[in-house]
């Protein structure tokens, strides 16, 4: 929850002008989202969320994430669409930040999903994996397997601090995840981020996607390996095989996954557990101790790395048994 | 900034079956209130603010205070209003703590306010104190004189962290303010704590008054002291007479102040800036080192009470000189 950088009025006024989004009448800070500040805009047109980019957003990857929302709501996905300046641009400047005006999606984040919302998170990411197609610009995924040493070294020196014996394990899991990393399977846009608060529900049934600010260019069941472990492990941190059953089925009666990226989803799951161990255990280092933002415990992603760990085939997940030729 | 309580689809949805409100679209934790967890939903009828009452505020005094929005409401002041339930109560339970569902008032607060916005705060303060007449209950202020050297005695055995030689200061002050706190001046329900952040504007116009949770019974032109100290200073902490003088004169041309009350203003002053003073100190030193809220530097109150304790009549506040009889 943040809201790191606040507007005046004045420069508000000014940033608006540029628009063609009606006339301001409220807006407020919400608390929602971790790497920039946004507000909920009301106008005599429209709700709209401002978002000012932060410092940890690379300003070069702007064209990347908003021309993405723009191309994946011309092919039919739903998700906030960037609004179009006066003058064609869809980014701004407002308070010494890059600032973008963007379509308030209805709908609201699911605190308690249900087996049937997981099977429509699988659904949804594979719809988003076809309608990334010819998408044209690209964007390296930085924290996908080449960029987790270069994480680790930066935290190595303190792992054990979050618990003991944490180096020689990670090391070793960094060496198996280079060796073993998959190659050469169906890759194209993915969410890579798509935990429970970035999928809106109204009236039970899922209304849109949001946030594509860690979306790249990867692994299509990479990013279903991700949805995996954010949304089918339980508040005790044991794997709830319904809900992963759910969430490939739904993923699979729109986009059928091929038997080699079966085959690597074990090694994907140990991979997208590790890189969000990573994260968090650099900000949980990293933060100093009075900085208002939730740390997030890191011993979590290391229990679900310790479960893939131990899985033979993705059946274990609830996938399937393929019918054997 | 602060949403202190996350609430859950299920829980809401329960909460808002008690009410008339419309059917739920979206609701978004906003980063306003420092007391309290407040949401901005979206039903297909109107925008709402929810509000957790969180532990700092007593449920005794939810009465008064949403009762109050209420006398002022039906009195013509422009402020939100709780919305009654079906079974005509206004006030419900949510996620383990009181809560109350709240009319939407559209508008800002200015981050720059100038001299023209003080004037209209002085008249809707003004209007306030009119308006609270005939309400039915009161409830004490337990922050004004008699409450201030119990809240100091907590805070001032660190009190020289903060500056050295505080904690003389603070206790000839206290001395000084019990021995000549004004008595018998006109009084009722003030706001207490009407900051810019508690003001909406639209257009450029005064839009409505918010936040009555610090409202109690006490002398009206306390609460104009408490509007100097918050609305006349300048980011570097020096008064600005022009605001100074658009306040009270936009109090006074809606309810005159009386000559005790004006010879009264400079003790006033001195007391508001001792009240947010002690509760900013004591937030400083209580507040542990990795809390998500802002501290407030309570040496701002204190440059701004030695500012008063110069002040030999309210004429240097930009009043017009009383005309001699």
């Amino acid at each position: 929850m943040a809201v790191y950088t606040d507007i005046n009025e004045d420069d508000l006024t000014a940033f608006l002008a540029e628009y063609d989004a009606g006339h301001l009448m409220s807006y407020k800070g919400i608390a929602e989202g971790v790497e920039n500040s946004n507000f909920l805009l009301h106008t005599d047109k429209a709700p709209h969320i401002l978002t000012l980019y932060e410092k940890r957003v690379d300003p070069n990857d702007l064209p990347f994430f908003l021309g993405l929302m723009q191309h994946l709501a011309d092919n039919g996905l739903s998700c906030p669409l960037p609004v179009a300046r006066k003058d064609g641009e869809i980014l701004g400047h407002l308070a010494g930040r890059p600032a973008a005006l963007i379509s308030f999606l209805e709908g609201m984040w699911l605190r308690k999903p249900e087996a049937r919302h997981c099977r429509d998170v699988g659904v949804a990411l594979a719809q988003m994996h076809l309608a990334g197609e010819g998408f044209s610009i690209t964007r390296k995924n930085a924290l996908s397997v080449e960029g987790w040493r270069p994480l680790w070294d930066k935290s190595e020196p303190r792992a054990d601090e979050v618990e003991k014996g944490l180096k020689d394990e990670i090391r070793a899991e960094l060496s198996f995840l280079e060796q073993n990393w998959p190659l050469g399977l169906p890759s194209g846009v993915i969410h890579a981020d798509l935990f429970p608060d970035n999928v809106f529900f109204l009236d039970d049934r899922l209304s849109g996607l949001i946030d594509f600010y860690f979306a790249c260019n990867d692994y299509f069941a990479y990013d279903l390996s991700v949805c995996l472990n954010a949304w089918c492990f339980e508040k005790d941190w044991c794997y709830n095989i319904t809900k992963g059953m759910a969430l490939i089925e739904g993923y699979q009666s729109v986009r059928p996954l091929s038997a080699a990226e079966i085959e690597a989803l074990p090694v994907f799951c140990r991979g997208s557990a590790l890189r969000f161990f990573l994260t968090r255990l650099y900000d949980w280092i990293m933060t100093p101790p009075g900085a208002m933002v939730t740390k997030k415990d890191p011993k979590e992603y290391l229990r679900k790395l310790r479960f893939h760990q131990h899985i033979k085939s993705a059946v274990e997940y609830g996938l399937e048994a393929p019918v054997t030729a």
